[in-house]
């Protein structure tokens, strides 16, 4: 048995921890797959879109942004099945993060991260394709 | 129309959450300028005094300290006019960063960032003048 | 006088804040050293068991895991007595922070820290002994 088979979506208010300890900002504008997981003190600005894939993991003290104020960055973040995204991780408007690929803890995402690659660092770059991915 | 037009100073109450989820120990001891703009999950000891000028931008998950346990540092820190601290970044006590400058994402400065001077790293250091500061 | 001589066990619910702006997954598997002192927006999933020993200071804005889901990993985190955990630090599943060790600010701790060293980075490095130690 799988941990997620009892998975269910969690209740999402703009502003308000979830049960999990994790934000969301405008959640009309998320979509959230099935068996995702994301960590506690994480928060999501979802004002101009933020697609978040089947079996998506991210970690704790993430800032996933579809709006910056510095800089005056807008755009749809996508996280795309099975991706990971490591704790204290900063993802910027705009950013597609491949299937199946890993973001490294603590980096800062402000370019594509292809599919299946591992990318990490501030700012992240892509470092060596993922076995079997 | 700047979005900063209806700006009004936002309630800030020692250890509670504003209503941007982010927050304030010892306010009384904080002075924030008008137009400023902080992220959500930024925490803020004011104890030896915060100074935020006006118009500054923080992002969010920062840490502003005019006191580390760690190290035994307390300092007041002055964020000076129009600069912007990138997300997840800690400022130390003491630091003093400039008119206009910028501090780069996942930044630890623990010294002053000249005016009009982009710094990053871990620790930070200046890398550039900004064009046009 | 010791700012810790009036130290007093904190009361910890699990993912409830506590006075502090800390938050602890599954508190009973959680053993807290006397006059340890913890930042604000600090998470600790105890899951696997945690133990910090006496006078251990964390940072603000850091993730003590004893469990990770990207990676499924688990093991107790031990941080012995007197070390110290930078602000906005990462420390994974099974890490020992030796005695009287410091983890610089801003850092992912995958491996074990020595007693007496400062270590940095990300991942973490043991980069010199500190003096006295």
């Amino acid at each position: 048995m799988d941990r997620f088979d009892n998975w269910v979506p969690p209740v999402i208010e703009h502003g308000v921890m979830t049960r999990w300890c994790w934000m969301v900002y405008h959640p009309t504008n998320l979509r959230l797959g099935r068996k995702t997981d994301i960590g506690a003190f994480t928060f999501i600005n979802a004002l101009y879109g933020v697609e978040i894939g089947e079996g998506v993991q991210i970690g704790g003290g993430c800032l996933i942004y579809s709006i910056s104020t510095i800089g005056n960055l807008t755009g749809k973040v996508v996280l795309e099945a099975g991706c990971m995204i490591g704790a204290h991780s900063t993802i910027m408007p705009g950013v597609t993060v491949g299937r199946g690929a890993i973001v490294g803890a603590h980096s800062f995402v402000n370019k594509d991260v292809p599919a299946g690659w591992l990318a990490l660092g501030v700012p992240a770059k892509p470092v060596r394709r993922i076995e079997g991915k």
